[in-house]
């Protein structure tokens, strides 16, 4: 029983240089896990048209879904929408529905809708938009890719726009448990116990907090009933 | 007038999975920017072997520098030092120095330094001792790859325990200037700036603060007087 995979590619230079720190990307990973589907790697990249293909074309093949996060605005240094449509080969240009979209909205505000903002109606050729209910300016989905803003509330709008387009797996099942030692003590029983239980993922997230050392151990898995019987054993352990 | 290269790797299930927000790259960028060194691509991974592994090796050939963050503790799942001997092909076990660190640190205590413990005196044969004034389990360093603890105070300790040891570039200077309009009518003198400066890496973020639009343009590169007669075009043209 294994979830569809999926994958996200962060573009932008101002991740890399630390001017950003990227929010996105730890978004993501909690709405695909609650739809079980399983993020399975993240690449932050900058804005580079040959490092944005070969990331898209390498990823697009290995994963179910990929997501694209940053790099589809009006300036210059945008340069995803175009990028993506090379790693496809598909053609691009200004395309109707999203001007009409940008159209719409511009008007309200009695805003120009100049050549830049036209850019933001680039799509390639076969593209599906994605809705963008806070600023307008699609995303779009062209094979597995779905090509998203990296403006956090846009991000977050376009990816509850997508989500229910996708094909879940099961859930993961994710349970918790807090152990006041050091790991050092705990990882005896709970090298045992992830032996005796090779089906679930049990993980140990450590943590000093006031001088104390202690760990957060993760059970996560489909099974329900395996995994309360492996936490009855881990408390049995440790009590 | 190049600087060296450097790339990231994020190992852990937790950070693909939603549940630990990663705030170690953001730290390294900042670390890397600050010294001259380009950081240039991060991948996030799961704790799987063959996954690391590949991740490792693909990108100490590309990079100058590499490093990593997390799975070096002493539980099963702390998998990454035996992943980086695999992928330089190096024997691995416990290494005398890393025990003795060990040692002597649970010794102030009255810890035990049991098998569990002991896992985290596993150093590659060549690799040198990155130190770690926080919890004594030291990192390691082999080529090019600096491997580091995943916990943040940790991994800080580690980053100030490496950065001298780094060759750094010409730090990059970074000026900002914050535009109270839309994109979509900075976008087209932007360009052109970006056309007239092309030694000089121009970006543009934008914001949205209490329902109004703006941008910081952010401009960056080795050579102050540019930098400063771009910033002088931008601000005539906005003004």
């Amino acid at each position: 029983m294994s979830n569809p995979t999926a994958a996200m590619i962060v573009i932008g230079d101002e991740i890399l240089s630390g001017r950003t720190r990227d929010s996105n990307m730890h978004h993501l990973a909690g709405q695909l896990t609650e739809a079980g589907i399983d993020l399975k790697e993240v690449r932050m990249i900058g804005d580079e048209r040959g490092t944005i293909i070969a990331a898209v074309q390498a990823m697009s093949v290995v994963y179910d879904y990929v997501f694209t996060s940053g790099g589809i605005g009006p300036t210059h240094d945008d340069i995803t929408a175009d990028c993506i449509a090379a790693a496809f080969d598909a053609h691009i240009d200004v395309r109707d529905d999203a001007r009409a979209i940008l159209a719409a909205h511009y008007a309200k505000s009695g805003t120009e809708l100049n050549t830049a903002r036209l850019r933001m109606a680039r799509i390639p050729d076969g593209a599906e938009l994605i809705d963008n209910p806070v600023s307008a300016a699609p995303g779009f989905k062209i094979g597995n890719v779905h090509v998203m803003a990296g403006v956090p509330s846009v991000f977050h709008a376009m990816v509850a726009s997508v989500l229910p387009t996708l094909t879940g797996g099961a859930p993961l099942i994710s349970k918790t448990m807090r152990i006041d030692r050091g790991e050092g003590d705990i990882a005896g029983p709970l090298g045992a116990l992830a032996e005796a239980y090779p089906m679930l993922s049990i993980g140990s997230y450590p943590f000093q907090k006031d001088g104390k050392y202690g760990a957060h151990i993760v059970i996560r898995g489909n099974d329900e009933g395996q995994i309360a019987a492996a936490l009855t054993k881990l408390e049995a352990a440790f009590s």
